[in-house]
């Protein structure tokens, strides 16, 4: 651990790490993977910063929360920063990860190559409609919920993808947190509650979209039809 | 428009408006539409932040980007802040939206119901397999591939969801601005390059596994196995 206060870990620093910075350090290790593949092994951090949209004392801050990474002259070394990063967000370990509801979308996690790639291992799947027990989905096989107890013990699973129907995404999370299951990423467009132990994320294909239409409609009113691009410097 | 400067949309400020403050907005949106439904009619920018975990600093500067919103001793109006973050963000109008790509995501893409909620319809999915053609998929019809540019005329299709494989992604989103397709959100774990005149947003769904990894690591760090509670504040 570099951080010369001796504290351990990010639960060392002044309060909880802001989500905001966590998501952006997702970023800035997917960033110095292409730099590394690029062929580059060092950055800095104005160069890193520009490459996301981010400025470079952003980017040093993130970063300061976990330690001091950087180099007087040189920057980050990519490879080092790679795996200090990684070693953060706890994906320098392989994960074994649990689905439940093996629907349309449950099947297409269960195909998604981005996971495995990040040290996440599908290592069984769970359903309760007794066509799908006992298949086997892109080498993942289909147990009863009711297994779950047996088989999240007996595989170390801590991690769960909940794509089950939003009726059934509380009594099911409720479920996997008994069963020993740390953290939850809920696909169903629902909110659940657990208790502190568990960890949760709510992924809202929606906002995504949002995202999309809000840039598009505001690259319309930069330049509004029957305007002239020029119209606005005017103004 | 209620911003002072009687400047025009978001385009209208000083430099592009951050990524992180339109995410932003999308969760000011849904907590602001749960405190209606639970009979809230204004909301403080402290109480607002305090809800999400961001300052009420953050709030403000966040909606300045945009206008005025606030009233003096009042705080939001909820009503009025949804509308108006819906205009900001182009949702206070429908998107007419293409599926391209019907394999299980495509499919459960279709069936997902958190998009006609925002006001996202869609209107039709492509794909090459002639198998599929022609299938009606929660009542949406599937095209083939070479239709795209006839039935995005006629639907006026803006926005599209790419589900087809990495090795496809690139040259199907090529066809789908050739098509006139303004904004394209990619679920295919590969980087696509499109011209300044089509908007995208690439889905990483390991991105959201790897926060849910930080969280539950770093909650581990904050009390190890075998250190009594206490140990740190002892160091």
């Amino acid at each position: 651990m570099s951080d010369p206060k001796g504290k351990s870990g990010a639960s060392g620093s002044e309060g909880p790490v802001p989500k905001a910075v966590v998501t952006r350090l997702s970023l800035y290790l997917r960033e110095l993977e292409h730099l590394v593949r690029d062929g580059h092994s060092t950055i800095s951090s104005s160069q890193l910063g520009a490459r996301l949209g981010f400025t470079d004392a952003q980017v040093r801050k993130d970063l300061a929360y976990f330690g001091h990474f950087g180099y007087p002259g040189i920057g980050y070394r990519c490879e080092e920063l790679i795996a200090e990063i990684k070693r953060i967000m706890g994906t320098d370990q392989q994960w074994a990860v649990a689905l439940v509801g093996v629907g349309n979308l449950g099947r297409a996690l269960l195909g998604y190559r981005g996971f495995q790639q990040r040290g996440f291992r599908l290592v069984a799947a769970f359903d309760t409609d007794p066509r799908k027990i006992g298949d086997c989905i892109e080498g993942v096989t289909v147990y009863h919920l009711d297994q779950l107890p047996e088989i999240a013990q007996r595989e170390t699973i801590r991690l769960a993808l909940l794509a089950v129907p939003a009726t059934q995404a509380q009594i099911v999370a409720e479920r996997l947190a008994a069963a020993g299951v740390e953290g939850v990423l809920n696909f169903a467009p629902v909110t659940i509650t657990l208790g502190e132990q568990v960890s949760q994320i709510g992924v809202d294909l929606a906002i995504e979209l949002e995202q999309l239409s809000f840039s598009v409609a505001n690259r319309e009113s930069a330049a509004a039809p029957g305007e002239p691009p020029d119209a606005a410097a005017d103004a």
